[in-house]
C-alpha cells in the first residue's frame, strides 16, 4: 500500500471545538475551473464620500447625521435582526414546532473616518483604538447579555455592501449555536485535562510551527488543523489564560494590533487583492456568566475567507458540504506555507 | 406588551434534525440592498454543444468519449474528492490532532442528453428515469458503502460550472457530519415516540398546510418550520415509512417525478429565472446498516436555494451566521405562501 501523504491522499480531520469532521482532498486542486468568476472589489474608493452613510458628518438612511468622528464610531443598526423588546412566541403543543424568544441589540462600528483604508493599512495606534472599542462594547453589552458577537464581513463576496471599514456587534439573550458547541467542547476538555483546550492547542501549534502563519510574543495566527475554508485562520493568545477581550492588558492589545496587521497584510498579498472574509471574536459568555463557571474558555478569533485559487475564484461550500460534510482542496499545512511565503509588506505600500 | 407576530417580532426556531436554532427576523426584509448583484445565468444554452464534456458523444478532459446516451448517463468524476484506496493517516499522540481514513467514490450523473433542459422542463417519464437511476446507484454503491450522497448543485452561484443537467453521487466509508446529526435526532425521537420524526412531521404539515408548497397523494413539499435559506424546502413522503430511494414503488416514483416538476417550476417562476440551489437526498444509511437498526429513518430531500429578493440578490450566510447562528429575513410561512402563489405553468412554456 502507498505511504500516506496528506497532499495526495484524502482523509478526515476532526474539529474539537465543533465535533465536526472535514474531508481534506488536496489532490482536487488539480481540477480545472470553468465556473463563476468573482468581480474584483471596488477600485479607488474615495477617502471621503458625502453619500456614504458610514462616513463622518454624513446622513444615514434614517435621517440621523453621524458626528464628525476621528477614530471609531458606534451606532445602532438601522435594520437590526435583534431588538430589545420582542414579545415571547406562543407555545406549540407539538414538540416539532418549537420556538423561543430572541432579544438583543445590533450595532455597527466604524474603524476609521476614512473610507479608503482597511485594518492592515491603518496605523498600529489606530488599530489599538479598534481593539479598545471592542473591549468597551463587550463590557457594556455584556453587562446584561450572555453573548456579544463582534464580527466583520469584508468584501462584496461576503455580503458586505459598504467599503467603509466597519464591523458589527450583535448582542443576544441566548447563546448562539456555534457558541453552544464550542462551550460544550471546551468544557468537556477542561474537565478531562484540567487545562484549556485552546491554550493547549496554541502551545502545540507553537511547537509544531507547520500551521503557524504569523506569531508574536503574546499571539499566534494558525491555519487550524481542522480548517474548512481554504485560508481559514484562528488568532490565539499563546502565553496565558484569557477569558475575554476586556481582560487584555495594554501590551497584549498593542501586540494584537500588530499581529492583526501582519496577518491581514499576508491575506491581501496572497492574491494582491483586499482579501474578503468574515471574522469574529469568541470569548467566555457574559451577562450571568460573568459570575464564573466559564474557566474552560479561551479568547480567540476566527477568520473565514472564501477565496481559493485567485482573487476571482472562490471555494463554494455547496452540495456535498451542505448536505453531508465540508471538504477542502488543499491541506491546512499548504495554506499556512503559502501565507508564510508572501511578503510582509502590504502590496499597496510596496507600489508606492 | 405587543402581541407576538412572527412577521414583526424576531424569534428562534428549533431544527429537530440538527438541533440547531435559526433566528427569524422577518422585519429585516425592509432594509435596502446596495450590495453584490449576481450575474444572470447563461442565456441560450445550445442543446448540443460538441465542446461540452457532459454531452453525448463528446470527449471529457481525461480523453474519454461519452457514449451516445439517450436518457441518463453515469461516469466516474475525473477529479474525485474520494477515492477507493487512500491509505490510513498515521495516529497523532495529541487528541487535538485527530484524523481518520476516508475512502469512497465520486460519480457524475447526467439527467438528459440535451444541455438546454432542466428537471422542471423535462417530461415526467424522463424524470422517472432519473429517479430510477438514483435508486440503482443507491443499490449499487450502498451494497458496500454506509453512505451514498446524491446531490445536485444547480447554477453558477452554487459552484456549478456546467449548464448541462446533472448531479453528483459521492459514496463514503463514513457517515458525514450532517448525517450523523440527523441519524441521532431521528433515533432519539423514534425511541421516545415509537414513530418516525419525519413521518409525524409530514402528517402535521399536511394538517396545518401553512408551510406546504405543493402536495400529491404520496409526497409533500414544505418550507420547513426551521428553514434557514429563504426558500428552502423539504420533500417528504407523506403516506408511509420509506427508508431509501430503492424502496419507492413505481407509483411513488411517478408521483415523485410529478411533484419535483411542480416544485421546481414554482422555484423557476418565483423570480423568472432558472432557480439556483443545492439539493440532495437523505435516506437510511446503507452498507452494514442494510441489516437493520435504522427504522427511525424516513427518506427525504433537502433543497437549499440561495436567492432572497430577486434573480440577482442572494442571501449571504456570512458573519453572524458563520460565527454564531443562522438568521433568516422572512418567515417560512411567508416563503411558502409566495411559492404557492406563483403560477403552476413554467414561465418558459407560458411564453411560447
Ligand atoms: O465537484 P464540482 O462540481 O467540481 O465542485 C462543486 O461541488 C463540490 C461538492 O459540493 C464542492 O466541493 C465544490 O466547491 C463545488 O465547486
Ligand atoms: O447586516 P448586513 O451587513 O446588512 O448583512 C450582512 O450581514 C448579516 C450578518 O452576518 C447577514 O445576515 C446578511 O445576510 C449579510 O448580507
Amino acid at each position: 500500500a502507498a505511504r500516506f501523504d496528506p497532499r495526495e491522499h484524502q482523509h478526515l480531520r476532526f474539529n474539537p471545538l465543533t465535533e465536526r469532521w472535514v474531508l481534506v482532498s488536496a489532490h482536487r486542486m488539480a481540477r480545472p475551473w470553468a465556473g463563476q468568476q468573482e468581480a474584483p472589489p471596488q477600485q479607488h474608493v474615495p477617502r471621503r464620500d458625502p453619500l456614504n452613510p458610514l462616513g463622518p458628518g454624513n446622513t444615514r438612511s434614517n435621517g440621523q447625521v453621524n458626528p464628525d468622528y476621528e477614530s471609531t464610531f458606534v451606532f445602532d443598526n438601522d435594520f437590526p435582526a435583534l431588538q430589545p423588546d420582542a414579545p415571547d412566541p406562543p407555545l406549540d403543543d407539538d414538540s416539532l414546532f418549537q420556538s423561543k424568544a430572541a432579544r438583543g441589540v445590533c450595532q455597527v462600528m466604524c474603524f476609521h473616518p476614512w473610507s479608503d483604508v482597511t485594518l492592515p493599512l491603518m496605523r498600529q495606534d489606530e488599530v489599538i483604538k479598534v481593539i479598545d472599542k471592542w473591549a468597551e462594547l463587550v463590557e457594556e453589552l455584556g453587562s446584561t447579555y450572555p453573548w456579544v458577537q463582534i464580527f466583520e464581513n469584508k468584501g462584496a463576496m461576503m455580503g458586505c455592501s459598504n467599503p467603509h471599514p466597519h464591523c458589527q456587534v450583535w448582542a443576544s439573550n441566548f447563546l448562539p449555536n456555534e457558541v453552544v458547541l464550542s462551550d460544550r467542547s471546551q468544557k468537556a476538555f477542561y474537565h478531562r485535562h484540567q487545562e484549556q483546550l485552546l491554550l493547549r492547542y496554541a502551545n502545540q501549534e507553537a511547537n509544531r510551527q507547520e500551521r503557524v502563519v504569523v506569531q508574536s510574543s503574546d499571539w499566534l495566527a494558525v491555519v487550524p488543523y481542522w480548517a474548512t475554508w481554504p485560508y481559514q485562520t484562528m488568532l490565539l493568545p499563546r502565553r496565558r489564560h484569557i477569558l475575554r477581550l476586556t481582560d487584555l492588558t495594554p501590551d497584549e492589545r498593542r501586540d494584537l494590533a500588530d499581529i492583526m496587521k501582519r496577518l491581514l497584510t499576508k491575506y491581501d498579498n496572497l492574491f494582491q487583492v483586499s482579501f474578503p472574509y468574515s471574522m469574529g471574536w469568541h470569548g467566555a459568555p457574559t451577562g450571568p456568566h460573568l459570575c464564573g463557571g466559564v474557566d474552560h474558555w479561551q479568547l480567540h478569533a476566527h477568520y473565514y475567507p472564501p477565496l481559493l485559487r485567485s482573487a476571482s475564484v472562490r471555494k463554494f461550500m455547496v452540495g456535498y458540504e451542505m448536505l453531508a460534510q465540508e471538504q477542502r482542496d488543499l491541506t491546512p499545512e499548504q495554506a499556512a506555507e503559502r501565507l508564510r511565503n508572501v511578503p510582509d509588506e502590504h502590496y499597496k505600500n510596496q507600489k508606492k
